[in-house]
């Protein structure tokens, strides 16, 4: 690893939190990154508070992005910033993203990418004109053995695809927790913060992401049937789908935050023609494969059987279990390799195997379409993807 | 147990069928019933040769059900059979049990019950008339840690139900079996025979009965996609839908035969305001119960902590497991006791904790609407069951 | 099956008594035995009201095992019993099974066979000259995967054996129960009948079993700690110990019936140079095994990719579990098996695959070898069993 | 978080080491220390490289341990490292140890923490004395649900202890993979650098610490059969060991490396008189709670239901795993907190919960215990520690 440490500067994130410090943890535990300046809130004192805390030197710790924005780029190339981090609400990724993009910073940004397609357009005309390398922090593709899957799929190893079954259960919001002032639940079911879709775009999206990941299907039409089941909430907190995929394959999608008993169940189930795999993203560390007449197998992470994606995602021997941490950084990981590289634009994230813009611009689609679905009550809606032009 | 054993007389069942030999076991098990009469398969010479395997007198060996019919009508009271199991391909289900019960035997069919609900609504104006107990061999339903479940929801221990997930997952058909003559493979690929619905009918009514057994709740609507994945096949291996139910529940259902690794795998999972619970066939001395804010718990078969309903149909003490063979005999220790208790007509299966003819009739109004929501490319279908008046 | 249907009579068993309704359903279930004849308690008055009440003949339903003795031997051959069940407390069996098999009947005993090694080698003495087939109701052998795991080992797929570890952990006797005046907890607490071991008798004698029949290694040495925790108690209730093999392999047994939580969880790990396996009764469906240098695989009850052990010693299809009573119906599906045959005396056990005297008498040789290690507070000691000229 | 960022300095740990790549991430995960000296390699040149390659300061990295402890102690106070961890072979940690400790640095030293009982005493003398913080890196304390069930059991959850089954099992030595030259394998079977155990001392040691860690039981006496299975191999592979503990409890420990598929299977089993607890390092973020009479129960990291110990161990939501890299972070968190907080000498520890030098100690004294009795052939030794005074 003799590549120089990536400045990486944050937008969002400050105190009290969640995803801000995952992020920091993840951009940092491989020493790819160096957290080197932040605008860590909407509020400028809270903001400066926050980078105080966790030790950003004075003079790059911003009271708010576009003053962030402004003084690194007036920094000398060496000593300014070489990527930022957006990790705000969802509302505010669009301009954010496009200022940081625009003025030539590489941009990792959290998932939804923005609220619609529009947004979505524009910020992939952005990446094409300036050549800057975007990722979006779909984490859950970081693992090992998500990669596996989708190497073994990639190889014919389960045959043509027939059925898809994707979930992603939690349980946290199946009171009215937003009334109690707490922060992620309270931006969370607020329309105007976290758009339209509740359930469905803050983990549904993560769904149809990893299916589309894993198995590379397209998605051709969905039907959906979504639900506000806490009383007072304001967006949906549950949702169910019908999927089907171009050339036939056939797939159910539930995104739910009222699960009691679940924590962060996110599943995957796929099979084809001559097999079957399966992994939870709460055991992560271990791929179920079966195939036609055969005992079911257990892959496990760090094994020299697992192949090269699986392989290299990995920094722990085998039993030495690796998690959530661990496969965040990956997506950071690939974005620092694909800056270290020189990769440019949209073909960076499939080179360098992390969620680009393309992958968030086909989830605000995912998006707009299931909700349009679900207003016409759960008539098959077309929802393929085209990338624009 | 000082009841008398109750005499059982079997239609269809002979050599190479499968399910023939589940219900004479799971018939035999607590000496319930005793076998004395049968007539084993729709081939007359095919039958008695079966029935002398199995140690049939010759004189009530029969070559065809009219036969046995008549016979055993014209036997002294004590000395015929009590009550008719009938275990021949779903075509056949309506005239068989149509006659038995006309002429003031007891029955017990195999699921679905019949093709038609004008058949079903037949058989419960049948029961009506003449009083005979008749169940319906849904037998997941008769797990210990099924009852457990149903007695805690009913309870309220999970609160309103918000949401089902019922799976039904096999993978034996993932390939063209039938055409290499497997038996079992054939008729229930068989228009014919296994009635419009392949895995629908198969499995996916099993799947359905489970839920009503165990929720309580009453089926409003239902989106379904359904599929034949295997080229070839005549009827569907694979549905999914969506599901609401009557007080705002939804739901998921999934009945694949082409899900390659899956064995007989029957899940079921529900949550309410308070609490969910999952179960799984293929472990069914577990079942898992989770509360708002506690420790998700297990609850195993035998235990002194588990409710009336599983404790009665339990046969061994903790970690002895049960299985397969003991739930099909639960339905059978029911329909026993029943007989024994002079219990009459209709309301002997809420009494005796069986599954009866209006489970059966409930289960055939749910293929015909699935399959109506299916040929409508999956728009909502009203599906609530009225019975019969 | 054209066979006849086996006479079986049953000494013990009676009202109350756990493993006589246990090896009434093993024995029936495939109906290769009926219960014809019976002894049932060892209070005449308790043995025919038990008798009547699971429906033996008058005639047959005698008062006490010496008067079952005489008369059936003095009924025509085709009228008589064809073996008998024993399955009294330990302190009986030897006196009793004797007795039948001295007058030629065939005997299947429970276990621990007999309280000494004398009277074991007497056993096998009067099985020698009479020829009888004798078995002995080492249940858990009975399992399709035991079988399976059996036949892998022998055919050398974990390579040469390092290294055993057999758990038997139950919880059932953490309290003083035995005071409480429950049966079970009783005469398995009390030395006089069930042995001067007691959780080693009454467990460790399975885990030992299913060590010698998986793997078909021969003890060596043993070094035991033996344990009562429940103050009161008369016997063991906990026993731990180190155990080297015949060839070098070492392993591990412990025997408890103080775990609280457990309930009836025997494990068995066998590793060798190659690779290792793992069963677990209360899953009993299932088999893991691993392979140097690749994935862990599951086998399943039921498939094609088993071995003739295993598949043979199965009723249902993949994912229909089977468990405790098929497992137990195993052993005396082989004992009938034998007797259909004509097979005789010692050899009968290997070429139809049933537990016979000679693991009876090594296991009885076992618990004395352990109590001596105990006593001599875990001393090496020598526990090799060769079987009596 | 507004404590100032400690500096950490690393001996061992060079390139190709695993371990020191472990303690670099666990000691920065959660910014508590930044590395900022190193003498990463015995060897001047490999150490000069290595230190270059994660970035060192070229005038703080440093050829060898003793020109880094000069160095660093004429350095200005707030410009030194405040503590030093040593990840070298075992052989090396007395001097290295010493010597830190000596000029006032503290210390977190890898287990086993040295090779003689003599030397432990010395190294606690010398904390006695300089007042530094020593921490040993038994990382496996430092998880979660760890803590958790120590808490439990000191709050009596499951009464008095009977029953202790601890479990190391690896797979990775099965064969003799130090004469392919792969270094982890040739420094730990080799007795000169790893000591006179090998299995026992590298796996065996974590296993007692975990034992000691949570039970709060002392061992009373041991008995030990060791063994080497792989032929060639200079020190044990595979040991297993009868426990007795004061105050009556008993346990096992089986530690091995040629246990084929088992990856890093530490497990750990307590039955108690009124309860079990049950956890798995590869499952680490789950521990089964089992209660006399009710039913078995999974606790799960994150959630507000768990005590403090295990609730301010986390980083994370439920759900999202965490795993070893956390869990090590965690010995680190409470030493660079006990350094912050002025605390000193042997009293640390305990209070700020990480693993000190008596711990270290324990652990020397147990596999010296260990080794004696092994070499008695399994007789009883006493193995009591007492902390010297």
């Amino acid at each position: 690893m003799s590549n120089r440490t990536l400045q990486l500067g944050m937008v969002g994130g400050g105190q009290g939190a969640f995803i801000g410090a995952v992020h920091r943890t993840a951009a940092l535990l491989d020493g790819v990154f160096a957290l080197t300046a932040g605008a860590l809130s909407s509020t400028p004192d809270r903001a400066r508070a926050s980078g105080a805390a966790i030790g950003l030197a004075d003079d790059r710790n911003y009271p708010d992005w576009r003053t962030m924005l402004d003084a690194e780029r007036r920094r000398d190339p060496g000593q300014r910033i070489d990527a930022v981090a957006i990790v705000t609400p969802n509302d505010t990724h669009f301009e954010i993203a496009r200022a940081f993009a625009q003025a030539g910073f590489h941009v990792l940004c959290d998932k939804p990418l923005v609220h619609t397609s529009a947004q979505a357009t524009e910020l992939i005309r952005v990446v094409r004109n300036t050549g800057v390398i975007f990722a979006v922090s779909y984490n859950y593709s970081g693992y090992p053995l998500v990669r596996q899957a989708r190497e073994l799929i990639a190889a014919g190893a389960i045959g043509r695809i027939r059925r898809v079954c994707v979930e992603y259960h939690q349980g946290w919001l199946a009171t009215r927790l937003e009334a109690s002032g707490q922060k992620q639940a309270a931006w969370r079911t607020d329309p105007a913060r976290s758009g339209a879709a509740g359930a469905l775009g803050d983990i549904g999206s993560h769904a149809e992401q990893l299916v589309a990941c894993v198995t590379g299907l397209e998605l051709e039409s969905l039907c959906v049937d979504q639900s506000t089941f806490v009383p007072g909430r304001q967006v949906d907190d549950d949702a169910a789908m019908l999927l089907r995929f171009v050339g036939g394959a056939r797939g159910t999608l539930t995104a739910s935050q009222v699960c009691v008993g679940a924590e962060n169940d996110l599943r995957l189930r796929v099979w084809g023609e001559t097999g079957g795999i399966e992994w939870r993203q709460e055991q992560p560390n271990e791929l179920r494969v079966a195939k036609l007449g055969e005992p079911e197998c257990l892959l496990r992470r760090g094994n020299d059987y697992l192949g090269p994606a699986a392989r290299s995602a990995t920094r722990l021997p085998p039993g030495h279990p690796e998690a959530f941490f661990e496969a965040f950084a990956n997506i950071y990981r690939g974005f620092g390799a694909a800056i270290h590289a020189g990769a440019s634009g949209l073909e960076a994230a499939a080179q360098h195997d992390f969620p680009g813009v393309l992958d968030g611009a086909r989830g605000v689609h995912f998006i707009e379409k299931a909700l349009e679905s679900a207003r016409s009550d759960a008539r098959w809606t077309a929802a393929r993807f085209i990338p624009p032009a």
